[in-house]
């Protein structure tokens, strides 16, 4: 087994050399430029593990593991603009340094690109391949438009909520455990409770995201905690708390969502002890343990060695921090 | 042989019966209603036209056709944005009627959905087939993107427009042919043929409308003569007369280019005069015939009965109308 630091340098150095078309460089400079901004190619390095896992060649599978960083980075460059977000990974996103339309069009052509390179696995994986990669795109189209949906909608449900999270972030990384097993050689029931494994741990690092941003230590979390309040984020925290809380509680919730002029700390105490006092932390855990303990389940149910089992528990347990 | 009209009628059957996902509708919708705007689903038919021309199935091209519509209808879902384009056949844009972020994401969808489409082949074909397509995405998309990059330069050659006019609206155009031939049985050596009589017939049919432009008879183009004139736009005969043109021609020229408040008449007359005057009408025809031969000349050495190259030879005849 490699190890996956070791797989994600290989992944960056793949992406470091891969070999855009050089005209017009107006439409691939934003790509060489997103693609270069880092991150730590965990989607890719998960496709290799994956491949890893079941005894294949991770050289086999560079290429899909190659387009799926590319993909991410397409949705990055492209949500970016639909978020009006200035900065990306601490640079200036590909919209601002070179317009909107340059953010649309390159954005069009990495999408391309990584059918371009999806393709390169061996014939008899083909259409199968293609198929998950279709799939996983479409469904990360429809977790973003819910994403935005939401944020227009008053009232939205758990259900929509997990739903949504799942499409936006889970799919990926269950589509490249899914594809990175059957190159490496999984029988497609072990490559679909691969996928699974992977949809239900994405879940579970999201919901621990929502907690983060409110239970989080500010030095671990990296983030300033309260942000999701402060922006009124449809987190499940928010939409469990609207659900469970009385008629006072929910005025107050209501209100401090409403209010257009605050102060910053008072906001997130105040609702903080609205979520305090109704235990939605706890929910909130509680969900989480729920698809952590469905991702666990999926894993035991796989026919690999036990060893290599113990790799993915492992990563799953680096991934949620059960304690903070 | 199938008439062309019967296929573009068998063409919009297959699109108004395209099997959308229902949910999320804010995603589907504005899909759905791009393509109910209609048009005249010329590169799909054409694809189906190539099959049948080697004696293949048209019901076996049907969702590889769909395929091409779909994905034409993305370019012009994105291309509408990047126009700031308020209207498409009549009707309001995608990006107008719900927003740019649904024109952007509901056309990264089309975009998927144009593959899932386009994989409908049989296994033997599926990379060929999917390999054209992808190069001709991109080629596309560079297309646009030159376009673009053409609005802000001030210095474009004949050559590099004569690339652009191929890259934006000529590649579509012979990859759907070259999909079809394929489909239907064809050779590769054929397939590439007929690939470039549709490249070559696309550039002479974008030159005929640069030329129409200008000198169309009016009821009959069907569009306000002078268009281009009046919004600068660098077709093959204002970029022709700027190579053209003398110190005070040229003067002239730059002068009506870089005037902000003008009467339109005056201005269509003035900037046509001088193209008159350098002859340009003529330079245009003369590149638009040399085109059309190419394509005659990529027919003639097409492996297929003479009545399937007549055919072919009535359709340019059609779209190149010589004389106005």
């Amino acid at each position: 087994m490699n190890k996956l630091q070791d797989l994600q340098l290989r992944i960056s150095d793949a992406v470091d050399k891969l070999n855009l078309p050089e005209s017009p460089d107006t439409l691939y400079e934003p790509v060489s430029y997103i693609l270069s901004l880092g991150g730590k190619r965990m989607r890719p390095a998960l496709l290799l593990m994956a491949c890893d896992l079941f005894g294949g060649d991770v050289e086999a599978a560079m290429a899909p593991a190659v387009a799926i960083e590319v993909f991410h980075n397409f949705t990055l460059m492209h949500d970016d603009i639909m978020d009006k977000a200035p900065l990306r990974r601490g640079k200036t996103t590909v919209h601002e340094r070179w317009g909107h339309n340059a953010g649309i069009l390159s954005g069009d052509a990495m999408l391309v690109l990584s059918y371009e390179l999806m393709m390169q696995v061996e014939d008899g994986l083909l259409r199968t391949v293609l198929d998950i990669f279709n799939k996983t795109a479409l469904g990360v189209c429809e977790g973003q438009q819910l994403d935005m949906d939401f944020e227009q909608l008053g009232d939205v449900g758990i259900d929509e909520y997990l739903e949504m999270i799942r499409l936006k972030t889970s799919v990926l990384l269950g589509g490249a455990l899914k594809i990175g097993a059957l190159i490496g050689g999984a029988e497609m029931k072990d490559a679909e409770l691969l996928n699974h494994f992977g949809e239900y741990l994405g879940i579970a690092f999201q919901l621990q995201d929502d907690i983060l941003d409110v239970y989080g230590d500010p030095d671990k979390f990296g983030k300033q905690v309260g942000g999701d309040i402060l922006s009124n984020k449809k987190t499940y925290l928010l939409i469990k708390a609207l659900e469970l809380a009385d008629g006072s509680q929910k005025d107050e919730l209501e209100h401090w969502i409403a209010f257009k002029e605050f102060d910053n700390n008072q906001k997130v105490a105040a609702v903080t002890q609205i979520y305090d006092s109704l235990g939605i932390r706890q929910h909130a855990e509680q969900a989480m343990e729920t698809y952590a303990d469905k991702a666990f389940a999926a894993l035991d149910a796989l026919n690999l060695p036990e060893e290599h089992k113990q790799y993915l528990r492992n990563f799953a347990d680096g991934l949620l921090v059960r304690e903070n």
